[in-house]
């Protein structure tokens, strides 16, 4: 029969354990909110709500148009030219993402596919890219401290940005 | 060292909490299983197993083509083209979807992409399209009381139905 | 009041419990590792890595290619044509997986779409196709057996894979 002081070990590991997956599931709920937030974004007041994904200071350094700062500089930069594509259609889709935590800090990697209307009964990928989120825990939740995207052109910066999976991923020895 | 009513707080807390998880996983499943049976369902043997994904008066409000309620409606719905498309290649990529639970009801946000063969070595998105699907728990089971599905062309409902995402992260409140 | 047995029971359920969502993390985890790790091989150096992804005897059944075994032959693979892609634009994205585990044993079912770039401001979906992941647990680690990839071209082989989704949801039992 177990005594008391491994009931205790034995919660202390199942609840550090349900921290840990929770952080798994919340990370992907960030992600994953991403989308709906910026199609709907056709207005400051909507991308204000959209920056609050960021902490205060945080980074948003957007492949092949430009890096900005701060939830505030991040809010407008959706001015030039997202606004305009809101009613004509745009649709930011998500793809699975890799979730590395340490502690209250965490990365993950994923692509999106920003979709388009192409005529009648057809759509058009207009980026597909990498992204690297570096998150933060704030006031126990789950903030972005620097989103870099990058588009998947060839570019070496998206490939050299994309290696960060050997670090996520440390088993994976090269062998021999 | 703990005293019982502490282990019985926290063990508590430990089941509740495993409980959201499973269904944070549950309704995910229910999400990505519908890709693989509708993409088979060349017949309504095959979209009446799909069809059992909804409650038995669940609602599939399909954008720019019709809603239907009721299972064996949900069924039948696919006869008007989808039947004849499964041979000729068709695939429903689901996004990554943010999932709000309250109790035995969900709300799920995602985006779907119905891919097809357009020629040699060559695919072309279809429909691209926002997904709100409404959730309950029936038995212990996650099932679709009724999914609104709506095209991602810059049509205001699809919009209006995003923004239901302001009710699934609260705390993302407009700054000022 | 609890007494100690309650506790031992609750407490084994709560860790089996764990147990299980973890892989179900873990395995959605290798998945979404795939497109990082396959979008920067552009050499043997670099598909070794990736390779390390499957067991040692490990098959990937690569639709409208072939199929190889053994990490070294799976590594080889990409030679014939990834390897020259890479620095052109390939991104593997990862469509929402459907995971289903018995003990040290699962099978997840996803789509992967292959965008590659189409002139200035546009992509286009290569291929899209449907995998069947068989995967075993190995000193603890979630590894690849079997990769099954399918065009999703209308070929019956990628229906009659897809159908391993009945056998994943065995209550959407056929109505009647």
């Amino acid at each position: 029969m177990q005594n008391q002081g491994t009931i205790e070990a034995r919660l202390a590991t199942l609840e550090s354990e349900a921290r840990w997956q929770r952080d798994q599931i919340e990370i992907r709920q960030v992600i994953a909110s991403y989308g709906p937030l910026v199609d709907v974004s056709d207005r400051l007041e909507r991308s204000r709500i959209l920056a609050q994904l960021w902490t205060e200071d945080g980074i948003y350094d957007i492949g092949g148009v430009r890096s900005c700062q701060g939830r505030d500089a991040i809010a407008k930069v959706f001015e030039e030219r997202h606004f305009g594509q809101v009613p004509e259609g745009v649709c930011h889709v998500m793809g699975l993402p890799h979730v590395h935590i340490e502690g209250d800090t965490a990365v993950a990697l994923n692509y999106t596919c920003v979709m388009r209307p192409d005529g009648d009964d057809r759509f058009y990928p207009w980026r597909v890219s990498a992204n690297k989120w570096e998150m933060v825990r704030q006031d126990g939740k789950w903030l972005i401290h620097r989103r870099t995207n990058r588009l998947m052109t060839g570019d070496p910066d998206a490939r050299a940005m994309l290696e960060h999976i050997d670090q996520m991923t440390p088993d994976l020895s090269p062998p021999g």
